[in-house]
C-alpha cells in the first residue's frame, strides 16, 4: 500500500483539482428564485431610489417659509395620496394634506407631521415650524439611478431582493451552481427499503452524499448505484459527464480488496488510489475522467460523509458563498486514545458546559453514532492519548 | 394616535398570536426530500446496524485460537466479498480471505488485516496474533433493531439521512412547514419591472417578504398585491385562508393617513392598529381574520423587513429548528443620535476591526443601504446619543 499520504497534502491536491470550479459561468434567474444565489456581477439600479421626492410622514406639505412663525393657520389647497398621478404644485401660503410615501408637490419643501397640527375650520393650524427638507425624502437620496444597488459576489438574502425589487428589477445574473454527480459502488448495496438478502446492506451513501452536495450549495445532476462491475461504473461515469457534471463523487471500490471497481477502472487512466493518514476515511482516490474531476471516497457512510466534509465541502461552500463550519478549541470531556501516525476524527457532542464528548468510538461503521454527533474532534497524528480536560480542535458537523 | 406600545410588549403579543403554530401537524416525506426538515417523532431502526457481523478490514478471517502462536501458516479455504450471499462456515485451522464489509463466516472470530500477512505458497502466513473480536464489527454494535436511530425534533442534516438510509428507511415523518400568505397593499405599487407612472413605485415587499418567509423555514402558500381597496384586500385574505395559510403577513395600509386599507378592513373586526415605540417600523398591526393570525407591517420595505425579523422570524425559525441570528455587543465605529422614547434599529456593518458602523442613516426608505448592511444596531429607548467606542447590542441580518 506504500506510505500513507498526509491529510493536508491530500486536501491540497483535491483543492487544486476543484479550483477550476471557482470560475463560475453565469445564468439569469427570476428574483423569486434568487434567494441564496450569488450575484455574478455588480447590479445597477435603473431607478433613483426613491424614484421621486416623497413624504416621510402623514401630514401637510408646506413651504418652510410659510410656517416659520408657527403657530400659523394655512388653508388646505389639496390632498396627495400614495397613489398614481402627479400632484399639482403647491400654491404659496397654503398646505396640502399628504400621506406617507406620496409625491411632495412642486413648491413644497417641508412636511409637517399630522401630530404637529390641529384642524382649524377648513384649514389647518401648524403648531411647529419645520426647516426646508424636513420629512421630505429626495429622489435618489438612497441611491442614484445607474449606481450599483448590489455588488458582485453577494449571497442574496431577502434584504438584497428588497433592494433589487425596489429598483424595478425582475431578474438577476447569478453564478451557476456547481453540477455534481454521485455514484455509489458495491455489489452488497441495495436501494434503501428493498428487502435485504444475506450479505446485503442498504445504500446509505447515495441519499446522504446527494444531501451533502445540496447542503454545500451545489446541485446533483446525476446519481447512480453500481455493483462491482467495471463496465457498469464506466456507464455511470459516462452518464454523469453527459449530464454536465463538473465533479463526480464516488463511494466504495478503492481499498485493498480483490473487488475494487473504482480502482480497477480509474487506476489505468492515471488515478491516484491510496491511503491517507487519517481515520476514518483512510482510503481515498482522485482522478480525472473525460476531463471531469473524480473524488473517490471509501464506501463506509461515516468515512464518506467525513471525507466529503474535509476535502470537498470547503471548496463547494466557498463557491456558494457559504461560511465554513464553526471550528473551536474546547476541553475534552473524556480521555481518548488514538493510533499514532494517523489523524483521528472522532465524532462527538458539545456538552452543556462546553466540552467535547466523544460519541460511539472510532469505528467507521458507526453511522447511528455519527447521526447522534454534532462535531468532529480532531486528534493530531503524533498523539496517542489525551486526558479529559485537555484542549482539542473541533469542527461543527 | 395614543401612546406608543413598547417594543417588547408588541413582540410578546405577536409571539402569543403565533404560539399555536408551534404545534405542527406531521407529514411523510421521502428521504431525498427530507434535508432541513424536522423529525416529528423518534425514528426506529427496523435493522440492526450493522445488519450482520462483518469485517472492518481487507484481510483474513480466522479463529483467534489458530493464530495465537503467530507467525503461523494457514491454508486458505475460501474468499468472502462484500456481496450478496452467506459465506460457508470457517473450517478450523484455515483462513478465509475477506474484504472490508463482507460477512464474517461462522466459526471465525477475528480478522487479520492484509498488512499483517504474507503469501505462503497456496496459504497465508499470519504474522501477528489477534484476539477474538479484533477487526470484527458485530451485528447491532452501532444500534440494535428497534432502537431509535433519530430522535424527535432533529433538523435533518446529511448525516441523519445517512443513518436513516443505512437503517433501510425510505421515508420520514416530519413536521409540516408553516404555511404563510404575503399580501402587499398600496395603490402606488406596481409589479417590479413594469413601467412606472408618476407617483408609482415597484412593490418590493412581495418578493422580499416571500423570500424572508422561506429563509425562516416556512412556505408561501399565497401571495398577492392590492390597491387601497377594502374589497380587494378582503378577497386576498379570503384567498389566503382558502390556500390554507396559517399566518398572513400584510405590508402597508396601517398608518395615520386617509387611505389605510388594512386598518379600514380589520379594525372593525377587532384588529389592533397602532404605533410601536421603535424606528423604523413604528406602525404595526395585529388581527385575526377568519381564525388566521394577521401581522400587519408598514409598507416601507426597510420597515417591513425589520418588522419581520423582529416579530415574526423568531417564531418561524424556532418552529423550523433554525438558530436565532447572532447577537453581539460591540463598540460603535461612529457617534449616533437617536429619538428619545423609541428604540432605534440602525442598519450597519461590522468593520474589519469588529466595530459597528452605521450605514445610510435612520430613514426607513433607505432600502439600498439596508442591502449594504449586515447587522442591526440597537439604540435603546432612553438613549439620545452615543459616542464612537460605546458598546451597543447588534443582531446579524
Amino acid at each position: 500500500m506504500g506510505e500513507r499520504m498526509p491529510v493536508e497534502e491530500h486536501a491540497r491536491f483535491v483543492r487544486s483539482l476543484l479550483a477550476p470550479l471557482g470560475a463560475r459561468p453565469s445564468e439569469v434567474v427570476a428574483l423569486a428564485d434568487a434567494l441564496g444565489r450569488i450575484t455574478a456581477s455588480p447590479v445597477e439600479s435603473p431607478l433613483d431610489l426613491p424614484p421621486f421626492r416623497n413624504s416621510q410622514m402623514d401630514g401637510f406639505a408646506v413651504r418652510a417659509a410659510d410656517v416659520a412663525d408657527a403657530p400659523v393657520v394655512l388653508p388646505i389647497s389639496g390632498e396627495v395620496a400614495a397613489a398614481p398621478g402627479a400632484p399639482a404644485a403647491l400654491a404659496a401660503g397654503t398646505a396640502v394634506r399628504i400621506m406617507t410615501g406620496a409625491p411632495v408637490p412642486d413648491g413644497a419643501d417641508a412636511v409637517v407631521p399630522v401630530e404637529d397640527t390641529e384642524p382649524d375650520g377648513d384649514g389647518v393650524r401648524i403648531l411647529r415650524a419645520r426647516a426646508a427638507g424636513e420629512y421630505v425624502r429626495e429622489a435618489g437620496s438612497d441611491l442614484a439611478a445607474g449606481d450599483d444597488v448590489l455588488p458582485a459576489g453577494v449571497r442574496l438574502a431577502p434584504r438584497h431582493l428588497a433592494a433589487a425589487a425596489a429598483s424595478g428589477l425582475t431578474r438577476l445574473l447569478v453564478r451557476e451552481r456547481v453540477r455534481v454527480a454521485v455514484v455509489s459502488t458495491g455489489s452488497e448495496l441495495v436501494a434503501p427499503g428493498e428487502p435485504l438478502g444475506p450479505g446485503e446492506i442498504p445504500d446509505a451513501n447515495g441519499v446522504a452524499l446527494e444531501a451533502a452536495v445540496r447542503a454545500a450549495g451545489a446541485v446533483v445532476v446525476h446519481a447512480g448505484r453500481v455493483r462491482d462491475d467495471v463496465d457498469g461504473l464506466r456507464a455511470e461515469l459516462d452518464a454523469a459527464v453527459a449530464a454536465g457534471a463538473e465533479l463526480i463523487l464516488t463511494s466504495g471500490g478503492i481499498s485493498q480488496g480483490a473487488y475494487e471497481v473504482v480502482r480497477e477502472l480509474l487506476e489505468p487512466l492515471g488515478a491516484w488510489v491510496g491511503s491517507v493518514a487519517m481515520q476514518p476515511g483512510g482510503p481515498q482516490a482522485t482522478a480525472v475522467y473525460r476531463g471531469v474531476p473524480v473524488i473517490g471516497f471509501p464506501g463506509n457512510p461515516v468515512s464518506a460523509q467525513l471525507s466529503f466534509a474535509l476535502f470537498v465541502a470547503p471548496t463547494l461552500r466557498a463557491v456558494a458563498g457559504l461560511p465554513p463550519p464553526r471550528a473551536e478549541r474546547m476541553p475534552l470531556a473524556e480521555p481518548v486514545r488514538s493510533i499514532p501516525g494517523r489523524r483521528q476524527y472522532l465524532r462527538g457532542r458539545r456538552t452543556d458546559d462546553g466540552r467535547a464528548l466523544p460519541v460511539g468510538g472510532p469505528g467507521s461503521h458507526l453511522v447511528a453514532a455519527l447521526a447522534a454527533s454534532d462535531l468532529l474532534i480532531v486528534v493530531p497524528e503524533a498523539v496517542e492519548a489525551l486526558d479529559a480536560g485537555e484542549p482539542v480542535d473541533t469542527v461543527d458537523l
